[in-house]
């Protein structure tokens, strides 16, 4: 994604309600943010908040926590939720690789939307579905561990089934072309875009 | 493939020498046939052997052995073959179902290209990839199992995936589009024209 400088973004981040500011207080007890037993979702790598925005919408007894690194998307994402008012989503605006740090066991699902596919090989673990951060996503899942991805990028996705399987993730459920077997599956920005120009988005959910 | 009938196709099938008539004498022991104890490679539907005779001039300390069951498909190989005077190449003419009751524990390597499909659901068990077939092949396996598939089929290729994961394969190499990739593998028939319209092959190789 091409980041603009959004002037501000950083100070409406800081004092924004919808972003946890305090994340190190709730490892392990963000049910008491939500102040319910709900699942809780997250998505990594969020961007504008389309996917997770309607996820939340769709789905009112799942809560949802969107990770964004940088602040001129996230304040995207912050203008959205204030017109949809939303109590089951919350942001943090963090780096991926800190995940584990910030979470206790208790992640249901881990979406991971046209993530960056880091293609030279020595940047293999940076890749969110490497080995690297498989090992992170165990330290945070409450139970059963469930992944969820789309791409567009064809040797992430190859990437991907070889690395989840390996590690020991089952698959239960692919798709080489999502919007051909119209699976319902909410878009996020950069899939629109890309599916109308009649590119095959990838899709697989892995479980163990 | 579409099928015509060619007017002595069984009668050529019956006396040629590349094709194994006696298989159940050689069960077990095959290498007898080939005189040496390089690894046995098979193709499960070879068709019109493009892809297996191909394999064996490139690989001469490979022994191959293509199974077809149609006659009329079976002797455009054996024309080809009778050109080609390959020493490590044979065929049998046999339905794949019955592929335990011919082989011992002696193959190294299974080929399948552009299987049937078998959409429907209620025929999964006649998939080559299904389980019911990955059962019939831990019976003829030497130690390590290799299989390796491509198709123009997507949903064959997804149900593929699973399948052999699910099975306990271990995914060494995957492509979804190996033209593309230019990964240095021999066409069959039906892939030269399929791919020359641009469709993407899917390639995968997997052991266990």
């Amino acid at each position: 994604m091409r980041l603009k400088h959004i002037k501000g973004a950083e100070e409406t981040v800081l004092h924004c309600d919808f972003v946890i500011q305090d994340c190190i207080n709730y490892k392990g007890k963000f049910k008491e943010l939500f102040q319910n037993d709900h699942p809780i979702h997250i998505e990594i790598g969020m961007g504008k908040g389309n996917f997770i925005l309607n996820m939340a919408l769709k789905n009112p007894t799942i809560n949802f926590i969107g990770i964004e690194k940088y602040d001129s998307v996230l304040v995207k994402a912050i203008a959205k939720l204030e017109q949809m008012s939303l109590p089951n989503v919350r942001f943090i605006r963090m780096d991926a690789t800190d995940i584990e740090s910030i979470f206790g066991k208790e992640i249901d699902t881990i979406y991971l939307n046209f993530s960056d596919p880091w293609p030279k090989a020595r940047h293999e673990k940076r890749r969110l579905m490497s080995e690297n951060f498989l090992k992170k996503y165990d330290s945070i899942f409450k139970e059963k561990k469930r992944i969820v991805m789309k791409t567009d990028n064809r040797h992430l996705f190859e990437f991907s089934i070889q690395s989840f399987t390996t590690y020991g993730y089952h698959i239960d459920h692919i798709s080489l072309n999502l919007h051909e077997d119209r699976i319902d599956s909410i878009e996020t920005e950069y899939e629109k875009k890309f599916s109308s120009l009649g590119y095959p988005i990838y899709w697989i959910e892995v479980s163990k």
